[in-house]
């Protein structure tokens, strides 16, 4: 077993940069760790380092070169030097990892000079990651990687070489941003803003040289458990100059510190609404004490009612981010960034985008995905998500002739930009993630953010290229992780309905684990139908948070997309889908199938066996075996309530129990 | 806030004997407890403590009285003076508790000499106690009233005091043997047996004055994990020799040691099954490690498949015991006690008598209930188990001219003597209980297991008159307690069907939490019915694990009691119960219904604001509004549950959500 796994930065993805001759002109610590990388590649490959003479690379930081965005850069052929340029040094790190991904290809024809330049100004992780281990959520909540990379006995490890080897593999990426704590911030973690401070900056100088500022989760209460004020009212003179000090102090630490993340008036967390004021009193509070020093606040949008009671069907939890903040467009600070979950529950298999997302033209939003699988196999499955995310980006919640998704987070659409932020999938697991195959979540996630505009499988063909070096495995990976997202909807909880899974650890299935719970998420089967009526009509009105045309497409049963119909309507099983299947036999058909899938997924696996390193084959062979028998249990649990609550029998007769 | 509540012995249950003259005659321990009691009693209501001269009161002990059973007494009137006698201190300490209960009537006429003795040999409570706090289960498993009262620091406490008063209780219903741990023993409990056995000592001195022997529950495993052995086969000669020579030191220091518990081979406890050994090969080993000392091994019958899979509907849990032990009748040695469950899953609120209690003729069988309160409201719910237990006691397994459970358990049906054992519901709450109701549960349990034949309002009767000052409390208490336990069965799981609760901790409902776990705790139901068919006709054949003629009247589902049908049947909603209702509408009547007796409760008990100490009036104030909670929770989630997969509205047009 290796203690850390390289994942998509081999030796053999430098191949072709580290046999030629390479160049590097510029400064600073940006620049100097792009000379690290060449360094190393060509004392791996046999190519060398140069000073001057002829060169196959040049990678030239030139400040003065009249481009204005640190991070672009331009590539091109000059005669028989492939020449990489940039104003800046992390413009130029992306542009060598650019060169590093296209391979051979980099070094042939005349390929004229063309620039790139991230689609999202900010590319964002973040961790959940808790100093201490927490009694029920572990180390990191939602980790499903082992502890923290960051954290051990108290405190930030002593050794980081696991956190430089991952600041590495995000800058190879482009991800700008890390937050460094769970947004739930415990006791000790507050601390981090405070006497755990020279901790943290030491994790800044580890990200630095890689381009990435760093962020803390911030507790809305610490003007009262660290400050010891008798308020954290935003408004409180003393609650805004403690905040201006403790701020100050982290900047005089920190320089290049990114700012906070609040999760505030959310799932038991404090907030604002105790002194009777609002998310952007609270936010705006937070801001002012960052803006002399250019830090920005990411506030968190996923606000709701998680003591709802669920005889009551009139509130509806995935009004709620809307309910709260669209009246609030317009009223945060320039330096604020409104961060929205994809969609308006909790990261399902499936969801509508969220209709905040379209509704706060003079707010900065950034969009919310969680790359850590939660409610999707949780690094046990495969499930490859970047055609789910790539879905959200290209959506245009004003129709086709609209902006997307991708638009709205870029400050394209006329609006304030903001960015897009995911929560990590990453520990100290020896292969990063739990799932080896998990990584090439967190490599899409950093592949989109730069541009939403990649196909799904083409960025999946970059990492498949960059992680395994014998080639013959790519079109077997492709077949196993292409539609793996669609396997995982396809045995799990059908027709954008959610949930379905066990409450607490949200692994495996428990159809009525959630249906008599406070949370929110029901799903209302009975023995004549399923499915949330969220319409204006005869619903919770939901459906009214959208813009046209979508207020109007989900609004009918006719027009409302198959895949997402009950989140949207209460239908009866006999129902006629699109596809021309009946709801009730479109449930038993997908079970079947996506469990199978995964059978088949298994055996192809089994295939590569001589083609892949003996342990990530091992890891793999066991979690597939854990992936089927889930999936089996989904299948059946699934399609037994729904055969003893509808009493329609599967019209191909397979087994229901 | 007193610091322990005196539950049913405050100093106003010793006015009758305490305002008079009083002898006490004989010595040793046991007599010096009942001389203390009367020094004390006299002490706060001015009577005295004679040495000779006249009395109203003589207590004596006089071993050669002819009388064989030292727990028997004989008491009656002679003159003006009411006399105890009995052959052993433990006799006369339970005469003497005898006369308190009677109060001022013990005193009056001429009262002819009778001769009481207990109808069990063995009544017996054990702690699922542990020394070390456990992860998931708490210090005391299945425990709701704080932690432990032995252990506290990792070991036994410094302080007995608490002990002492509990003892003292114990001593008063006639408990004469306590297992100091959990059946379920961990790494540091094993200890209690060897490094920890000094600490054992002291609680063995605690308990001798009251006449209560000690038990351990100990480890099948313990002579590889405390004794080093490479195995536990119990028919391995080394290993026998370990136990011999663990239970000489017990011994050494603890000559009136009771003996062992075990649960083995059981929920993932080690057994004898590991060596290819039966249960019979694994109780013997320890029964004659025990038998030179006069001990006793209670082995627990509460063995089933734990991993089975709910699809597989051929198994039924319902059958394990009876399947695993009564081939074994014959082959325990003398001193061995199959310890078996009251009913044949685990402590439900309705379950028909376990059958193995009508199996092994030539076994010695011990019948265990439960008296912390895991399914039935765990102490924050009142409900008075002393009827579930007296039905049980007075089940007549062959028919109305047969014997009765009791008799089987007390040798008074050709069968060697078990007894009774219960699961206390102890712990360092300051009422002992948690609910301070539920100590009328550990009173009743020690009464009825005293003598079977008393009437459950008899035995609550004595209660409330020992343990509240003002008798006006006496009717209210009644009307809130003893029909508590139906009223709770009607509020949770409907005519017999079980479980329907939280899966892990088992309060509050959850209808389908076990329907699909590896348990063996299904209900089925579906759009049509609910039930388990255990029928030999065409369902599991459970019902012929019963002799004549309940073997035939759990068979036919007219015969099937109306309270265990579904527990037997597995019925269509419409069919009609022997009470002239449906299934479905018996289901929906008995929740509201259920619902509406705890608002009633909650009401009576609002009327004894002044009538019973502040404390106690708060504590189940507070109670029975969660218990209302509950209830109505109970009650919406089963009859939505219900209404939403039957399609049946409530013929009374009640709100189901």
């Amino acid at each position: 077993m290796i203690d850390v796994h390289p994942a998509w930065l081999p030796a053999s993805a430098f191949r072709s940069v580290g046999s030629r001759r390479v160049r590097v002109t510029g400064d600073g610590p940006v620049v100097a760790t792009v000379r690290d990388e060449v360094r190393t590649a060509v004392a791996d490959h046999g190519g060398a380092l140069v000073e001057d003479g002829p060169a196959d690379l040049a990678l030239v930081c030139a400040p003065d070169d009249g481009e204005t965005d640190p991070e672009a850069f331009v590539v091109g052929r000059e005669g028989t030097t492939t020449v990489v340029r940039a104003v800046d040094g992390v413009g130029l790190l992306y542009g060598f990892h650019h060169v590093v991904r296209q391979g051979e290809s980099a070094f042939t024809g005349d390929g004229e000079a063309r620039r790139h330049a991230p689609r999202q100004p900010i590319r964002m992780l973040d961790h959940w990651d808790n100093v201490d281990e927490h009694p029920v959520m572990g180390q990191v909540e939602r980790g499903y990687a082992g502890g923290s990379i960051f954290y051990a006995d108290g405190g930030v490890r002593e050794d980081l070489s696991r956190v430089r080897s991952y600041a590495r593999l995000l800058g190879s990426i482009g991800v700008n941003r890390v937050c460094l704590n769970n947004v739930n911030v415990h006791r000790t973690e507050a601390r981090l803003l405070t006497d755990l401070l020279p901790d943290v900056v030491r994790l800044a100088e580890v990200f630095r040289p890689h381009g990435i500022r760093v962020h803390l989760s911030v507790s809305f209460a610490a003007p009262i458990t660290l400050g010891g004020l008798p308020t954290a009212d935003p408004l409180d003179p003393a609650v805004r100059d403690w905040w201006a000090h403790v701020t100050a102090d982290v900047y005089a630490a920190i320089p290049d510190f990114g700012g906070y993340v609040v999760k505030a008036d959310s799932e038991g967390q404090p907030g604002p609404f105790a002194y009777g004021r609002d998310h952007a009193d609270g936010a705006n509070t937070l801001a002012r004490a960052l803006a002399p020093f250019g830090g920005t606040v990411f506030w968190r949008a996923f606000v709701y009612n998680h003591r709802q009671d669920w005889r009551d069907r009139s509130t509806d939890r995935a009004r709620a981010a809307h309910d709260h903040f669209a009246p609030l467009d317009g009223s945060f600070d320039a330096n604020v960034v409104l961060q929205v979950k994809n969609g308006p529950l909790d990261f399902q298999v499936r969801e509508p985008v969220s209709p905040v997302i379209a509704a706060m033209p003079r707010t900065r939003l950034a969009v919310e995905f969680q790359v850590t699988q939660e409610y999707t196999g949780q690094q046990k499955h495969v499930c490859h998500l970047v055609p789910q995310w790539r879905e959200v980006l290209a959506f245009r919640p004003w129709g086709e002739d609209g902006h997307t998704v991708a638009d709205v987070a870029a400050g394209r659409a006329g609006t304030p930009a903001g960015g897009v932020v995911a929560v990590s999938n990453v520990g100290d697991d020896p292969f990063w993630t739990g799932h080896p195959l998990a990584q090439a979540n967190l490599f899409g996630f950093g592949r989109l953010a730069w541009d939403d505009r990649l196909a799904p499988e083409a960025v999946l063909d970059e990492w498949i290229g960059l992680t395994f070096a014998d080639d013959s495995v790519r079109d077997a990976l492709h077949g196993l992780m292409d539609g793996s997202w669609r396997t995982y909807e396809r045995y799990t909880a059908p027709l954008g309905v959610g949930f379905m899974v066990r409450p607490g650890d949200h692994y495996g299935p428990d159809v009525d684990g959630y249906e008599y719970s406070p949370w929110g998420t029901y799903h209302f089967a009975d023995r004549d139908g399923v499915g949330v009526d969220r319409t204006r009509a005869t619903g919770t009105g939901y459906t009214g948070q959208y813009p046209v045309p979508w207020r109007d497409r989900y609004e009918s049963v006719e027009t409302c997309p198959d895949e997402l119909l009950l989140f949207f309507h209460h239908v009866p099983y006999d129902h006629v889908l699109h596809s021309g299947e009946t709801v009730i036999q479109h449930i038993y058909d997908t079970h079947f199938a996506g469990r199978d899938e995964v059978a088949r997924m298994a055996d192809t696996w089994a295939g590569l066996a001589d083609r892949v390193p003996a342990d990530v084959f091992g890891r793999v062979t066991e979690l597939l075996a854990e992936q089927l028998r889930c999936a089996t249990e989904w299948r059946d649990q699934v399609n037994t309530y729904f055969r003893r609550k509808s009493g329609v029998p599967d019209k191909h007769g397979r087994t229901i129990y």
